[in-house]
């Protein structure tokens, strides 16, 4: 079996290139301890290994059907969905008080990596009502969360996130789902939802909808729009389910890949209105839907990290397995073949695999730890330091690691040739599900709109500041080291770039605000190559502090450090450098684009 | 419906970016006219409408079915067959006295890329058997001629080409399928051969296999090789099916798209050997094969050309149609929505589609104008130099449409959003369809191994010579042009690069070969840069002249000329560029991919 992720590389990120151990210090995490973390993690493997793993392509070939009455799943989902549930992960890294396990985030995104890696469609279902038990947990009432909470961390509900509708995707301030006031307080909901993941299924009794939609009279636009919780069936006091609510399944879509992860139309209102409570104030919805948000897609950022890495284990397995060909100064027919690895075309491949891999995984992990930080560091300073770098990299972290996951699961399909065109392997599957991961939780432009349009200038460009001086610590820490002192000075070049650029895409924004922007996904890709090297400065960083402290004789350790820092190398060397290419672009203005007429295509 | 391709861009292509006019003053098309070209093409357009593209969907969920005993396809797909003989194409550019309707190379290529465009798995039996035609035709006997081309041309029998074995994709000089002569002056085979296309169906009564095989005692490696016709019924003298040949199908792949053309495994000589027949001499079958490969590689960039096509007419509809949001500078949220094609990204997308798109079909053909002119000009050295040409150009032109399609559609399903990756709309069917043309007929790797390992400096440099002239000429005519004079300054900065990286490339291989090779892809992909902008500034040419020469009030004409300078100018602007960061990489010898070892992964 292929290994889902790489576990000495996860103790590296944990435990060496982010200092996950000096959590222990904190009170949260006093009674934690670094072998807790690591048996949990030993059974997130396992429950993903037995659970996840066993039915991935099954799923894929006998996806979710609907019958006109009810969804059915293979059967294999719900017990994954029950396995994750028994082990408490659902509420991993709640509060003890909250029915938690109080464990860091970032423990809590490794657990959800593996069960990723295992089966991207059914961990669907645990990763979106994680989102709902954050949110509620966060924005719901004492007796909200008394109801709903327990109901989902104990699996007998999941949660969805209903916002897209069919005439609005990345333009969520004109959704037409509305929402009337009932005497009791609640209200009554008429409209459809697209998209909506996970809202039809058979593994569990009951399905917690979070739903945007407007009350009547709300101002127009992102102003005036709602969230409430529209569950299935409506939620009798001891949690059981009781009177159906008017919110029906219209039909199922069906996707490219990802397809265990129910994708649905759902029509609220058909008879009476779907009965909904509002969370939190009225027309504030979108403000607490995109706290959730944020965390959601630091974790699509680590979901196409999960695809990414199975794609380069299942392709490296592969090419150091199959013979093929000889090299250029081997003319001899007669001579054996070599394997795959040998080629320098196919070691390119992978250490752009391994690169986006484990790169997208540490950017997610480092957001995590960010987030940690911003929640439980001690040092205020530390903690709105941590946020404001956070904000900053959101639209990079997920954005990134959909991208070159996806560029890394072609690679994937490419070493294997024409077995990885077929469905008899797995690289084309995985192809398939990565795919969607630039298009869910905000399209790939609307983090460019973000990055630029919102993220560096907002308070006052303290966020794009702090990154700035971060990056250069790390700059100053790697100029001292022999092998990695280029690297330092390539990405101190690259961050004065990067900034240079900012700042005169501030200026042009001042002058023409839509021409400033046209070229923001360029922007976005430019800030995440920024990004993308500083992390692996920081692993080469780790790698070079295990190099020097590793025994001569631990010949696996030090393979494992030389990899993580000639990876760095193939980054910097390979794909940084194109952000001078981007500078050009977006300093001259670039205007083709914006210029395009409707008319000339 | 989405149109196939664009006709006024075909007629663009054909007489203004080209010349095919002028064909009509040699001696084989005296008999022809524009009219008779432009008829034919609009038969195969309703050819490819009313039989290619209407099971397009259904193909692909239905795909081809083996129950241990035969193949089944749908029905769709032998009408299609059908229609495709009947209306002569299989044979439209041969000569007269061959059945053919002694028609342009590029008009040939034309017709197909309308199937091509409206369904490239069943456009798999035509393409695949016209290489079978041109390789018995250029090197079978009379006799072999007489016997297995009007059995072809007529529909009776459609061709497969086996190349791979289960053990060799890209590296045939170690193929193991044997052949042992036997008395009669036939041979007997034995072997296993995979991937094959189109090999088993019902679409017509026999196959006729072009099989890669080595004859007992032969030398190792690619100078061992020999080429046989093994059909699956032996042929009787009036073309009827004979004796059932010992070839048998082991079973089928199952794509991920391309899902019409069946995938075999092939075993043959599983009692007393496979009849085969021997081409040409023996050990010089991998020789002719590549003859026919080179027409292939062409065809498979123009494969990708219409796939691409088709995903460019797809997300320009969806995006003119569909509302979403409002630019940054409206920030009214009651104003109206725009239509996506106002957002300038959605609009950069759009641009590259179109410069993929149309620039792939444009390479394609110049292609084949190329191979024309080197077997119908009238001037020897005009047939010299275009046969130069096409030797260095084969391995971009089927790479870069592959590699830059895959892109394209990506984009389109980007453009999507939702629906682009469901299966309700067809934009990822078309991107799985893509996906292919990066793996057949030599992976990308391969060509670059080509152009970098071969093209450029056989015949002691003369076809990247003949090159450098050529972009010239068209470098100086562009110079002379206000509107196009900074193109000529780009692309003469590109060239210049090309040729410096090109130069210190080959001094590296002297050195080490395989240091020199190392990034051969990376090379590859430059050269197609260049040749993409050549061939991108030839259209802004044509375009300008048409533009100059157009009545004030024939406004489409003039959006259509703006649109392809325009589209021109994005590729200039956006893509060339990458040959500067691609030859401070190839210059420098990078050595990153080739340095790194296998224990480091």
């Amino acid at each position: 079996m292929i290994p889902l992720l790489n576990d000495r590389d996860i103790e590296f990120q944990l435990y060496e290139a982010l200092d996950t151990e000096s959590l222990l210090t904190r009170p949260r995490y006093a009674d934690h301890s670094r072998e807790v973390f690591n048996a949990t993690l030993n059974t997130a493997k396992s429950v993903a290994e037995r659970y996840f793993a066993n039915h991935a392509v099954k799923a894929d070939t006998q996806e979710p059907t609907f019958d006109g009455e009810s969804v059915h799943l293979i059967p294999e989902t719900k017990a994954a969905w029950d396995a994750f549930v028994e082990a408490g992960f659902l509420a991993a890294h709640e509060d003890y008080d909250e029915g938690g396990a109080q464990l860091p985030e970032v423990i809590f995104r490794v657990i959800m990596s593996y069960t990723n890696a295992a089966n991207i469609g059914t961990a669907a279902y645990p990763f979106v009502s994680v989102g709902v038990i954050n949110l509620i947990r966060a924005f719901g009432t004492a007796e909200q969360k008394a109801l709903y909470l327990p109901l989902i961390m104990q699996g007998n509900s999941n949660g969805t996130m209903a916002l897209t509708e069919p005439a609005q995707g990345s333009a969520l301030g004109d959704i037409k789902t509305m929402a009337e006031p009932a005497d009791d307080g609640s209200y009554r909901l008429f409209g459809q939802k697209m998209y909506i993941s996970c809202a039809e299924h058979n593994i569990a009794g009951n399905v917690v909808n979070m739903v945007l939609a407007k009350i009547k009279g709300s101002p127009d636009g992102v102003k005036g729009i709602s969230l409430f919780i529209v569950p299935k069936y409506l939620v009798n006091a001891d949690g059981s389910p009781g009177q159906r609510n008017d919110v029906v399944l219209a039909g199922l879509n069906h996707k490219m890949g990802y397809r265990n992860a129910t994708n649905t139309v759902l029509n609220f209102g058909e008879k009476d209105g779907a009965v909904g409570y509002l969370i939190g104030e009225a027309n504030k919805g979108l403000g607490y839907m995109f706290q959730m948000m944020n965390e959601a897609r630091i974790g699509i950022g680590l979901g196409a990290a999960a695809i990414a890495y199975q794609g380069y284990n299942l392709s490296l397995d592969y090419a150091r397995q199959r013979p093929q060909g000889r090299l250029a100064s081997s003319k001899d027919p007669s001579s054996p073949q070599v394997m795959l690895t040998e080629h320098a075309d196919v070691r390119r491949l992978l250490l752009a695999q391994k690169a986006y891999a484990e790169g997208s995984l540490f950017m997610g992990l480092f957001a995590s730890a960010l987030f940690e930080d911003q929640n439980t560091a001690e040092d205020p300073d530390q903690r709105k330091r941590a946020g404001l770098l956070l904000d900053l990299i959101t639209p990079m972290v997920k954005s990134w690691p959909s991208k070159y996951g996806c560029i890394g699961n072609d690679h994937a399909i490419q070493i294997l040739g024409g077995a990885g065109y077929m469905r008899e392997y797995e690289a084309e599957r995985l192809y398939r599900d990565q795919r969607l991961n630039p298009i869910h939780e905000g399209a790939e432009a609307i983090h460019g709109l973000d990055i630029l349009g919102r993220k560096v200038t907002m308070k006052n460009g303290a966020c794009h500041q702090v990154f700035l001086e971060e990056v250069q610590k790390d700059i100053s820490a790697a100029q001292a080291i022999a092998c990695l002192s280029d690297m330092a000075k390539q990405l101190e070049t690259a961050l004065s770039t990067l900034d240079n650029t900012t700042q005169s895409l501030i200026a042009l924004m001042g002058e023409d605000v839509d021409l400033g922007l046209a070229n923001a996904t360029l922007y976005l890709d430019m800030y995440g190559r920024v990004l993308a090297s500083w992390l692996w400065l920081k692993q080469a960083l780790a790698a070079d502090k295990g190099l020097s402290s590793t025994q001569q004789h631990n010949e696996q350790d030090q393979h494992f450090y030389q990899g993580k820092i000639h990876t760095a190398r193939y980054y910097f060397d390979w794909e940084l450098p194109a952000v001078n290419q981007y500078a050009d672009i977006l300093n001259s203005g670039n205007r083709v684009p914006f210029d395009m007429q409707d008319d000339w295509f």
